[in-house]
């Protein structure tokens, strides 16, 4: 076992490969084959940019997982995975985008060398990075097998978080603080939105001493005035402006942890119609905090906000947060649990959420959010130490 | 039509429109439905991060491009695209992430709205946001249609840019000298890796004067030593030491435009059979820039490359580049023709390549690659201009 570069202790992998094998006992799954980048991290420490190729790990119910991908990512898994190197296989170059050979026919060869042929295998059908073609080259090389959708199952796995894990989401925290401060301090009537996200990210990864910055896997969402109305502008080169509220919706990452946190600066007095709001959902965020408990649901921290909310005459539904840990592009959000109405997962010590209830109205938007990590008792601890408030700049 | 913040004329966009429903023509479909974010923003302009849930473009032989995608992003497609607003869409936020209901559901009525529930209708297949469950959805609610394999349909007719195109490149080419320069200034023994990355990121955000910088599809590549024998290690947070070599693959971006270049940075004296690598290396780059011009085949580039590594005892196979231009994450690559013996794509002037034949050696990595513009007569013209050669400092 090489372990030269992943991140966390040989027993941290081990707790996961048990984990997630029981979930696939339930399943009744002899075998899953994982593309999620960050599913593939959680389970390997593998760590590079190189899931625009196909790649995957695959589990069986006994040994080490098995890394396979691209040959020259071969070396890059040999870099930074724990496992043996004969666990770490490359495919031929010539697969890469042919449209005469398809990668998975070599990934088929690997199921049957081991004897998987006419295994049950669990596939994640809805994720970015196994295609529609993917998967329907892989169940014909391998008519014999069984696959079942397993979207989610390593995902849901990774909802309570070790100890460990929380240590690293606090030092993504504290870059949070540091690139949030960035933004609020520098922003002002005539800076270019993009020389502040210039130092926003230059600020996130210098990171805080020892503690490296790594690359959050949504990138600065710094949308002003009108371009605030909508959730997932980015930005561009035009200078902020008196009487316009921009959010900042921003992450620090440590070692591909986050911890996202979003606050919202108005240059200059802001509407009275923002006042108001900013009163509802700082009221609201606190009723979520004490609803977001060991015990109660998911849906409870939903209900507590929106009938604040309600109270104040403002109405507001849909998702409203999202389990947050390790991720990679395109999303930060780890895609099982929701902090919405209908979702009714009971919430554990350890689950850390992005509670994340952003207003987006006809003329503004105001995001004001927090990650939160769920105690053994009490309330939710906020993770980030930045005011909870507007911030006016006058 | 509200052309806002669409970053190119409405001739542009009819151009790519008319050039679209040709190939969709020739490939007998009466719709397409596309999910690749570069593909949907040369169509239509959209631009947000919102690529993470489900949305597409819906174009037909007739009328405006469709845009369609979660409803908060709705207000993001009337902030960015072109077309009249009745023509973007948004779906209720019940659908996302949900084990219920999928946004293909919704997708599935409005198909169905405009009578194309019997069309021919092409989907990307081989799409990081075509999952193979949207697939499965959207083909089960319209028992009906006709689905065929449209991957990278839209993909070849973006090829050859337009002048309007090759000016954005070029100022990404501006923006990536900047950051390739402050890469090579400002490496050194000590300098942490992701300090160097932080002012990576800085020089290309700020841009260069009204040229604002935008986010490059693929972040900043930049492993040393033993970790250069990998293609696509990003950073951490280790000092730079003397005696090894660290590669940067770098791209400056202009409004989703890219300019991909490659340089190697040495600390130290070089040992001799990286010298003997650089000026292979060197010489088959020049081989290669003579071959890229209009009339040829992007294997002759490759071949080019080969046969001068091949006279100088170095073996190197497999892919050596891709087409580049609007791009968003996870690869700056349009996936199209790739630069490799294999590939008989017949060379256009206006197609711009990011000509990529790096080396991945047993225990260093040497990357010196151009961005080129194929022209109308003579060899391709390299767009940035970093200085072609191993940078060595001691």
């Amino acid at each position: 076992m090489s372990h030269a570069n992943a991140p966390f202790s040989q027993a941290e992998y081990q707790r996961r490969l048990a984990k997630t094998r029981a979930a696939m006992a339930r399943a009744g799954l002899d075998a899953i084959f994982v593309t999620d980048p960050s599913n593939q991290a959680w389970l390997t420490g593998y760590d590079g940019w190189s899931f625009y190729v196909h790649q995957g790990v695959i589990l069986t119910m006994e040994g080490e997982p098995i890394w396979w991908g691209r040959y020259m990512d071969m070396m890059g898994g040999r870099r930074t995975c724990w496992m043996q190197h004969d666990n770490i296989l490359g495919y031929a170059d010539h697969f890469v985008q042919s449209t005469d050979v398809h990668p998975m026919q070599d990934l088929a060869v690997h199921f049957k060398a081991r004897g998987l042929d006419k295994a049950r295998i669990g596939v994640e059908m809805e994720n970015y990075y196994y295609s529609a073609k993917a998967n329907s080259v892989l169940v014909a090389e391998m008519p014999d097998a069984e696959f079942q959708d397993a979207t989610a199952l390593v995902n849901w796995q990774r909802l309570v978080k070790s100890d460990d894990e929380i240590a690293f989401i606090r030092k993504a925290a504290r870059i949070t603080d540091k690139v949030v401060r960035t933004a609020i301090d520098r922003a002002a009537p005539g800076v270019r939105k993009n020389d502040l996200v210039a130092d926003i990210m230059h600020a996130g990864i210098t990171g805080i001493g020892d503690d490296w910055g790594d690359y959050p896997a949504i990138v600065p969402l710094t949308p002003s005035g009108l371009d605030a109305t909508a959730a997932h502008l980015t930005w561009n080169g035009a200078p902020m402006r008196e009487g316009e509220a921009t959010f900042f919706e921003l992450s620090g990452c440590y070692r591909r942890y986050h911890a996202p946190l979003s606050r919202t600066v108005f240059l200059g007095q802001p509407p009275d119609d923002m006042l108001r709001a900013e009163e509802a959902q700082l009221e609201g965020i606190a009723a979520g905090l004490e609803a977001a408990r060991a015990g109660n649901r998911t849906c409870d921290i939903a209900n507590a906000f929106m009938s604040v909310l309600e109270k104040h005459g403002i109405e507001r539904s849909g998702r409203m947060g999202y389990p947050v840990g390790l991720s990679y592009p395109p999303d930060w959000g780890e895609r099982t649990a929701s902090i919405r109405s209908e979702d009714e997962t009971v919430l554990e010590p350890g689950m850390v959420f992005h509670f994340m209830p952003a207003l987006w109205m006809e003329s503004w938007g105001l995001e004001t959010t927090e990650t939160i990590l769920i105690r053994d008792t009490g309330a939710a601890e906020p993770l980030c130490s930045i005011d909870r408030k507007l911030f006016v700049k006058t």
